[in-house]
């Protein structure tokens, strides 16, 4: 029988200013010293209970169905479109980057006939040109954008669309993978009926869980499907019946992850949403005012640019690779390279939830400095 | 703004005696402090290595293709149907017991013709049943049967299946989640196909990872599907890509998680796998001995009950709820009730991993002795 001497796991403590995950609150991590119980022990079942009146706070919803995927934000995309979408259905999607073309993927998958809004990497979809096709698809399932696009850094604008989409039966869906927990993601005012996130990105717990919210609208439509959701996993009627009342067993819960979640979420209430999207705006612009007297030019649309995610172009003197590895392996600061089309030509820059103070940019030009100076 | 005054989370430490989660070592629970990296930091790209290396160790396969879904066992279920099964396929399904049952679930939402070979909970399939259906549908592109029946406590013998399978076109596809790192998995040598479990059970590390290991000709399979894997979160040859050389993005690694889960594995095999699952056959005989001279009766096929995993039927003294309610309220005891139609006749009590200790049976035996008596 072999042994293994794998030694110590020792990750280096780094200064984590990517597109996610964020930086970690000792107390997340020392809530998962917590002893795991069962999946229908009681006290699990209060802190679900804890974990999704929090999020609702967070959504901004009333949403009863709001919950957290056992699984990370990329299949809280899947399950939004997985749970509503029945093979030969329209579903409208704004493309402007690598998430919103990871839902159209996504979305052919389950069968979707998607018509694509595309724009250029960089900028918003211009809301009248969504309004304009959902006029012309009135038969469309599904409305799509990505509110923080992750690979881009454009904070796409909602409200319009939302408010179409209130008065005809299309649900909107919404990306907030990269918003919730670090700017205003107002579910309910906004008139979002699907909404997704992930726990590594504005609420700073390590990855591995995928809030969700649903609204009454959206629960009528997935109540009346014709068709059994093609996911199991990912079911949410079935997720409904463990998260709710009922209690019906589905999977066993993530335990320690749910654990992490719920101590987050209480840090970011502890500190107040209003203040936490300020911290957010305050120290973006300061990050993006301290690039560009560097060199670097913002990305993203004027106008239009995330406060958490900081996408801009490199100086012809800054090798990405090279500079990015140096300040990753000499700093320990992590920043994002291009993803997509976008690979080698602009850097992201993040400052989510813990990762979000002034010492991370300190910390960050203080590097740049010496690195290309 | 809302603002929330939770609390401390003071989960109860439990004695985790129920079909999983078992309990989990205390540098397990360590683990999970190492700080947070980015999904393509060095550190976890060579996490991860070790991650399948010791899997294929537990596994006991040379398969390249082993790794862990970021998600619970009832995801590994989901895959190893989802990117093997085309609408119309033939599926093959042994169904003894709540799990195989779900699989002709997941199998149809697949779009497979789904063959029943039906037996009653508690029993095990016949191999000669399976060979049976294999022989009248060669077409069949997957055979399927659960090794462990968390519902029932049976052991279903494998070796006589896998070696016909060998010979065919058939794929042959085996539920571990809970006999791994229990008892004998023996992937190559029994010739299984596809094989998925779970973290929270014979491996002691919290629930939210699904390890999975595929043979080479399975994969052979995957490569010349006609169609898209209708589901991407789980889609092999994606996660082939970021687990593999290539380093692809898919999704961002529940980074936590692994670290726990490579703790996990690398205490098991500072045991061995021979002690371990020694370990585990002593103490379940020494289980079913221990409940028997209380009047309750092994339900699981005689010869074929699981050593981590011990079903009873209750005496008619015994009430079902009212019993189990005092053991976790009074002794923070967990046991488990039946699940499906076996609720209320039967209970299973596991002795897995970490909890597969003496004093696991001491605490349960003097527990009962004194509410019942």
């Amino acid at each position: 029988m072999e042994r293994w001497m794998m030694g110590d796991l020792k990750p280096p403590s780094r200064i984590l200013m990517g597109p996610g995950p964020s930086n970690v609150h000792y107390r997340v991590y020392q809530a998962m010293l917590n002893p795991v119980v069962g999946y229908l022990d009681p006290k699990i079942l209060a802190i679900m209970d804890e974990i999704s009146e929090m999020l609702r706070s967070l959504f901004q919803t009333k949403n009863r169905l709001t919950l957290a995927i056992s699984a990370t934000g990329s299949s809280g995309m899947e399950a939004s479109f997985v749970n509503f979408i029945e093979p030969g259905d329209t579903a409208i999607i704004g493309v402007n980057g690598f998430f919103a073309e990871r839902m159209t993927e996504i979305a052919a998958r389950c069968g979707a006939k998607v018509i694509r809004i595309d724009q250029d990497w960089g900028g918003i979809v211009e809301p009248e040109k969504m309004i304009k096709a959902l006029k012309e698809h009135p038969e469309a399932k599904i409305c799509a954008v990505v509110h923080a696009e992750t690979s881009t850094g454009v904070r796409q604008p909602l409200e319009e669309i939302g408010a179409y989409c209130k008065k005809v039966d299309t649900l909107f869906l919404v990306d907030a993978v990269t918003s919730l927990g670090g700017c205003e993601v107002k579910v309910d005012e906004w008139g979002i009926d699907i909404c997704y996130s992930c726990t590594q990105k504005g609420i700073s717990v390590p990855p591995g869980l995928s809030p969700i919210t649903i609204s009454p609208k959206a629960l009528d439509v997935l109540r009346s499907r014709k068709t059994k959701v093609q996911s199991f996993y990912l079911d949410l009627l079935l997720l409904e019946k463990y998260w709710g009342e009922e209690r019906v067993y589905h999977h066993t819960a993530p335990v320690s992850m749910f654990y992490a979640l719920r101590e987050g979420l209480e840090i970011i209430f502890e500190e107040g949403l209003e203040k936490r999207f300020k911290r957010h705006e305050i120290l973006g612009d300061r990050l993006k005012m301290e690039l560009e007297g560097f060199g670097f030019k913002p990305f993203a649309q004027e106008g239009y640019r995330l406060p958490m995610l900081t996408s801009v172009t490199l100086p012809d003197w800054v090798d990405d690779i090279p500079i990015r590895k140096r300040l990753l392996n000499e700093y320990n600061i992590e920043v994002g390279g291009g993803l997509g089309q976008l690979k080698g030509k602009i850097w992201r820059i993040g400052l989510m939830g813990e990762t979000c103070k002034i010492q991370s940019i300190h910390c960050l030009m203080g590097a740049l400095k010496e690195i290309l100076s």
